[in-house]
């Protein structure tokens, strides 16, 4: 798995805006009245659930971003299993910096690694079969550049990351231009040559229609258990399939099964458990 | 209950931010390939799932920001309750600015809702009891404001914004500054007269020893049931009590009952289960 | 041709930046030390020399936003053909505004005009092939959402608009990674699902390699005739055909006729000539 | 010649929002899915056509900024001739961080290149006059620091960076205040001690009225060469005298032959061709 | 003392919007008209009156963000009294960048000992006192946080930072809910637990009614002394008092001996005489 | 007088920047509890104290940047005299609202009225003589532009707005160039032609040597009376001679009647009293 693929300056730009924000009007009144300048300190990250890591790298440089006096040890690797008790990292230096970027660091990673141990749990459902698991662009304000990145170090792959990456044509686009041959037509003519061409079809009629214009991807959405495996068959060599809609653990492994090549599901990114994860002082 | 007491220039920038991030390179190409300029449309924005709208406003809002030429018309005020098939809000113009806009506004409002539908459910659970329900600042990212304004709609009240608006000595504190004492002395100093000092006492001891130096609130962090009857004993009339520490929607309303002010719920915020709301094409 | 697909939120960033840069420190020095606040003009921008225009409404936009008390008639479509002295706008109002405005909104008209100007010769060098004219990354910072879009006004097509939103492995990321064949087997792992992947080539040996591991689009790069005739044929039905390198308007034709489905011009977005654009104060 | 008198705060702005526009949302897909994040390599950027060096340093900057991992070493000091196969910059360190800040470096040295090497040709061209060339406020959105820091490596000097520094009164100033007369007067009551005041004349008796009223700058624009000539012998000792209009290489040296003391060209940054360079892998 | 408890990113946001203002267009023309790139030279910030340092180590960062090439050794501590005379820091390094970053530099450090000097004055006028000197809200935009650090350097405190973080009822919002008691009950329901609420009383009628209705904080508007006196009983172990309106160096013992807890003095920060400090160079 | 020449844009960005500094974290907590989202209000901004007013329309302007549902009228124009108790502006409009930007609208223009009234001071002392008053960039850090604008209402002239307008050589350039005469051979040969050279003088022999080289102002720095009656002699027709260093409302006069033509004083922007502006309720 190949982590830390999305770009430092976009990290940064998420970092900054949480520690801007927790800071408010510029100051940790707490740490501003408790504790010295000079005081130094010690602390663990440590995972305090089962899950995967995701966001430990980015968690240190949110501390060494709040104070660059800091110094930060990343323990365990991005994607890893961590065991509750595992230490993440560890950061040294200014006591008041370590108390300032504490929750920062926090939020980050807990929400990260929320996203990665779910994903992860989607993957080993359907493992053994070809099935990708894949998010969607149901993600948070501001947040899609990293949850995006969660998702891949949980071992899943990602849909497009907007609207400006790729053609997908939805039932409202069709109802728009005139049906799905229509739209698929206007799809090939304006698109770049890099860019793939996705439809969502409800019914095997609309899938045919889709195929025979030549879709890349197929995206059949909602379609009970039978129609998916005749639209598989029908779709083998000639376009890719990606099944969605209100999938969840229990039922992904009999859609993997049924042979689609792609399963979104958006509630990796947009209903997602934060692993707990806590910052211990140590001597 | 008060609405969108969040004010618009905060608003209108976690907007702004979603509709650039979903931009990207700057172009809706599916939008853009298949839905002509000049083409107008109608949509409802619909509850799928019941729960508690928030950020109707907010979506109706991400809309005009999208295309001033849209008009929005929002059926639903914040904080009301949502049935399955409710309309939210009604946008009509451009047919692709309403495509271009619709993932910013239903992210938006699916999280917020979210919070709020979970909110309320906590509230609902210690209804009739003196408890506040309170969130915290296990927020994400540029999120704080909206996550917080969420709560509020679900009933809820908010703890701290940041770090720099109240003092909230925790245990590391403590540990930093030699002891309870010590540590509300030196708060008490260097707090400007409109900041309370709030302390993290895990023991009865260290209780006692917080409200001999007068703190305004105790936080009464994973204490047993006993213990937490008679810290709230202990300090009444004395200080403000607030339990925390992995209250679930099943322990809130024993919590409660033993006769905390505040019970604070780092989920309602950094475990968030997005409300299911759609975007449907009308004629 | 679909006009203004790049999103006024990105067209208003720039613009905006060019209003602040040529106001620096925040005045018109000129006009403030010789126009009344209250006294009103009329101007119309005039195309000066022939060509195509692109940005007319962009241009507009830049007076707006200088001044919402400015009103601007926009007369020409995008894309349509200029004769020297026809009238591309009217603005009137504020006499100050339209004077403070109008380097903004020429330079920005001149540029993308120009760009689709030389991209419409292109296109008509190569009527009547199968061939696309397209751009590529070599843009200038900050424009290259506007300067891809005056590419489509002229009647070409776009590549990549980044580093995100495609795979194309050049000579050095096959050098790095062992060959044609391995490169191409890491994208097909890594990519997603709407993500294209082209390779460059260099000889018919590796074009056959990139043809066999599946790549969607092959870039044949600098080839002489003779071999591009031969790649041609090659990959007909198995991969979309990319020439590039050092292609003229004098050579442009040439390489259509061979047959190649793509032909990437960096010179259209790198080495513009602008076209000549006035404003003029009528009464 | 002083290089990189352009300030770092400025360049780094340009040097930032090309590598995120670059990014789009935020990685590079290629990169990310061939090379590992421990690869290391070693490229050079190379002159391809012989030409001016601007920018080298800039480019450096741009590897840094993409990764601060990287180190550069630049060979040609700016301003400098180049001749085709010259090194111009060694960049070494991790193999994806070459490649992610490959195109933004080569983007911003080529423009800048090519500006000084056009610059440094009109330069040439009046060699042995007392003419100045410089460039004009028709530059592009974003760059115009640069572009102007480009003119001067190649030999040029600036006219004014915007409407705030210095007052350039033209045809429309004067047509709405009523005369040279009228607007010179206007000018000098209200500009500042260090603000100098140029006016534009089209006729010798404009000339004569600038003169009078003691302007210090005319801008003869688009006169004949036997008004140029006379214009220039009125002027003498009483103003500076710049001619602009369509000056071309072929025309540039019979116009500082007539004895102006400036000659502007906007071709300089507005119609730019870049200069070729590329960057090679190394051993 | 605590100094420099505001933090840096927000410290770092002044200095840059300063240089940045400061270099307009992008470049000090003196120094590059004047000054080599590799001359060095060596400086020091020298007290020239007597006053309170505050932002000095504020000075020695606008110094390396304006080149990091920069060394800058801080003589004094935040908060010292200067004498004439007094070294306050040397810089050394790149000539032209020493000049460039001077008045940065000076102009921030010069404003924020003026308001620390004269905050001394004031804590000094009260010593022996139990009263506190804060700032208020009446502060210059954009340099809030700065200011309000610069009261703390000078031994005052801060009352509110913005309007998020307190409850201050005035005269407008009684008017506006009926009454003190309205007012007081809408506060007390709708405040976060951590929010301490103030209200703004004219009369001792009105003072006995905030106190009844337990405001923490009342704030006596421009009270007579005989009046300030009783309030001051009355208000003994009930509630904290502060005095406003009109306070000067002359009046504000009488004040202080009143009894009042908090004198509030707006001029600390909208009526500021900059400490007069200079930049000279050394051999 | 030409008030309002600094653009709205730029106008703007400060308003903006103080409103989200009074916000912080989002929201004006006494107003979102006290006063209901439909109550509207109507309030007057008064002088309490006689000046000059500066900042009227920009005072309005933070209303309507605040809630564009204000509505605001200004009654008196910029640069007007103000009597204790007369009305500048009425705004009236969802009352929330106005409470919010309230403090913005207050703080802008008090601090704006205060330095024209202190400018119209200085130059009501000088008047009948040749002199200018102008300010000089000791300025606070994002309100140069402002600030240099409300001197320009109080009836004063600006210098420099930043180190790009202009070369202006002080002893510590000339020390580390060789002189006087080599200071100035450099400006001349690297000043653009729209660009004036200033350089200081301490002698009557620097001023020779300054006159000599084609100064086109000589800043005389401290010099005595009688020295400064010679220079302004020496310069007559050679240079505009500006007088500077630590001038005041009771030196001033002598100063400007020495026959100097520009006299700079520093403390119009770096040391300001704000003018007594407040805003009352009407009914």
């Amino acid at each position: 798995m190949r982590v830390m693929d999305v770009h430092p300056l976009v990290v940064d730009d998420v970092i900054m805006r949480a520690l801007r924000e927790d800071l408010g009007h510029g100051h940790d009144a707490t740490s501003a009245a408790l504790i010295s300048m000079d005081s130094t300190a010690r602390a663990v990250m440590r995972a305090r659930k089962a899950g995967v890591l995701a966001g430990g790298m980015i968690a240190a440089r949110a501390f060494t971003l709040c104070d660059p006096a800091l110094s930060v040890d990343v323990h365990i690797t991005e994607g890893a299993a961590l065991a509750p008790g595992d230490d993440i990292l560890t950061v040294s230096g200014p006591a008041r910096s370590i108390l300032t970027g504490e929750r920062t660091a926090l939020n980050i990673a807990c929400h990260l690694s929320g996203i990665a141990t779910q994903t992860a749990r989607y993957v080993e459902a359907v493992k053994g079969t070809d099935a990708r698991i894949v998010c969607t662009r149901k993600t948070l304000p501001g947040l899609r550049a990293l949850q995006k990145y969660a998702v891949r170090v949980g071992g899943g792959h990602n849909h497009r990351f907007g609207l400006d990456d790729g053609i997908l044509i939805k039932d409202n686009h069709i109802a728009m231009t005139g049906g799905v041959t229509a739209a698929l037509a206007l799809a090939r003519r304006n698109a770049g040559h890099m860019v793939k061409v996705e439809i969502e079809v409800d019914t095997l009629a609309q899938l045919e229609e889709a195929l025979a214009q030549g879709a890349d991807v197929v995206l059949l959405d909602n379609m009970p258990p039978a129609d998916l495996l005749q639209a598989v068959a029908m779709a083998r060599g000639r376009a890719v399939t990606e099944a969605s809609g209100g999938i969840t653990l229990e039922t992904v492994r009999a859609v993997a099964e049924a042979g689609v090549d792609i399963i979104s599901v958006g509630a990796l990114t947009h209903s997602v458990t934060a692993l707990d994860l806590g910052l211990d002082t140590v001597l």
